[in-house]
């Protein structure tokens, strides 16, 4: 294989604010030798998730940042191309980590086969994998939605937040979305089955989440931060509970608010309303990952759950449909196609 | 009875900022009489606690303010002097929230009497009390921690604040208090058996906070807000568990920094540390206070737990005093004697 090129995705520069194409930079090598224990895989589809702008900054967060000149980190569905390891074979479909490049090696480790029976291998990378398990997590571990109760969520359409809305409506809570654009809101309403969806481009945006939540806010599913939260936080009851789970309207901030009041502000309510707050990453419940693959494999199955996938065809494409990611211009689960499901 | 006259403490204004004489009123009036189904009560003990601030505001916190001309409330250890309620009998002593008033009339609803073989009746309104169950459930329910991790506790000579970092040293812990002056500082390393304590008056509080805590912070009892809160924040290690109990800091500001920017920032620090913030009452635990009540007292018995009284005599000496602890001017758990233990 080593005579085919390999064309990748580098960080080029970290960002200043937004991203911008000068970040990025696409270099082309020689596909890199399989030595032994490793497989040679071919990135079929890529992941695009808000959490890799934290990965392009310097500052460390729960994982460590993409170092400058080095490929950008992402999940993938990858086929099995060439293999020196025992466990794979070529032609076994894997969810990897292997990022942004057109083929990527591996130990094995971290690699999953996918099940043999799963009809649209994207769903691996949205409603079967990361963001769905995100999703499924957050709000039935943390936010524990009980039935009557008023669910609200941020970044309603997204991949995560599709999925939380979904699962709330199942437990039987009134659920209220938070978007951008109509369409969006349209789409979880009609189509999801939310009880009600708020475009956070309307200026009245508060009295409408308001009038759209008439006996408060059990659970809100932060997505978001900034003027979303701001407007939630009246509103949320005693008890609420908060799974904090993405704030993208600060991943592009250059700095964030600082200064001796910041804290407590957040803390007096925390208090008078017992809130719960609980950041958390997915991986925290890997324990339970079992739990999770054998209901949403039902729900999927029963047609109870919708994932909407937003594909961008090529590997080229990927640093503009990021950045229109932290625009919020994507619209469900933002995947890049990167190769064909099948070898030529 | 009702000849006898009774000394009330009533609010006589809401306080802007921090509380002044002229916010409470002493008055007189008679006993009133007794009615059918109930007792009648002499306060011997009156607790002061910090909460009392939010009371005298007019805010809804999670408990209704005092209305101003009514008298200001508070539990007390009270004896039953006269009684239409087969329940009590006259000599009984009990708990109550008869408030700041030498008589007070109750239903018999909310009462408990004491144990016979309680030795120190105010222990009732400390470590046995109130304070006592706040702690132990603030650390134990919601804080969690394990033995060789790190506890801070702001506060840490109050009523709560020694409380907590006793059962923590009793969990293996490393205790770090947060406190005034020196001296108390110096009680609760020396006497408490803390491993360590700075002083929040000190200009590198900071820093002395670090050293103390080489591992960073695994769980911070919260009691304070303010400088101290900013203090230990940036050493939350992850998963950090913050039991919100109280904010003395604030209790007199007279607003609140507000704006679009004052949730997000913590918000990004509830996120990548995954910190659980969850604001806490105490009778919210009311289910599990058999469970405190028996662990408590054998540790009391075993003389494994200590608790300081700060006691001051004469219910007009109160208002004084309230203002005093919310100077932090108290050393230990803050009790007004308002008449003898036994009646004349």
């Amino acid at each position: 294989m080593s005579d085919k090129i390999n064309r990748q995705i580098v960080l080029a520069s970290r960002p200043n604010g937004e991203p911008s194409d000068e970040n990025f930079r696409l270099v082309e090598s020689s596909c890199p030798p399989v030595a032994d224990g490793q497989v040679l895989l071919r990135t079929i589809y890529l992941s695009l998730d808000p959490y890799m702008r934290g990965r392009m900054s310097a500052a460390k967060s729960y994982a460590n940042p993409v170092e400058v000149g080095a490929v950008m980190e992402g999940a993938t569905v990858s086929e099995v191309v060439a293999s020196n390891n025992k466990q794979f074979s070529p032609g076994d479909k894997v969810i990897s980590y292997t990022g942004w490049q057109e083929f990527g090696l591996s130990d094995g480790s971290g690699l999953r086969k996918l099940p043999a029976d799963l009809v649209d291998i994207k769903a691996a990378l949205g409603v079967l994998g990361m963001p769905g398990m995100t999703a499924y997590m957050g709000l039935l571990k943390i936010g524990q939605p009980k039935a009557g109760e008023t669910v609200v969520v941020s970044a309603a359409s997204g991949a995560v937040g599709a999925v939380v809305g979904q699962i709330a409506k199942l437990r039987g809570c009134r659920v209220v979305g938070i978007a951008g654009v109509k369409e969006k809101c349209d789409y979880v309403v009609n189509e999801l089955g939310f009880d009600a969806c708020i475009s956070h481009k309307e200026q009245d945006m508060a009295a409408q989440l308001q009038k759209a939540c008439p006996k408060g806010i059990d659970v809100y599913f932060e997505n978001v931060g900034g003027a979303v939260t701001e407007a939630v936080w009246p509103l949320l009851n005693p008890f609420a509970r908060i799974p904090v789970c993405g704030l993208i309207a600060h991943y592009n901030a250059v700095e964030l608010p600082a200064g001796p009041n910041r804290v407590p502000a957040v803390m007096r309510d925390v208090l008078t309303k017992r809130l719960t707050l609980r950041g958390f990453i997915v991986s925290d419940f890997m324990s339970e990952q079992a739990e999770f693959v054998a209901e949403m494999g039902d729900w999927l199955k029963q047609g109870k759950i919708k994932a909407k996938v937003d594909l961008v065809d090529g590997l080229e494409n990927a640093p503009r449909a990021f950045q229109g990611l932290l625009r919020g211009e994507n619209f469900g689960k933002l995947i890049v196609k990167v190769g064909p499901e099948s070898a030529n």
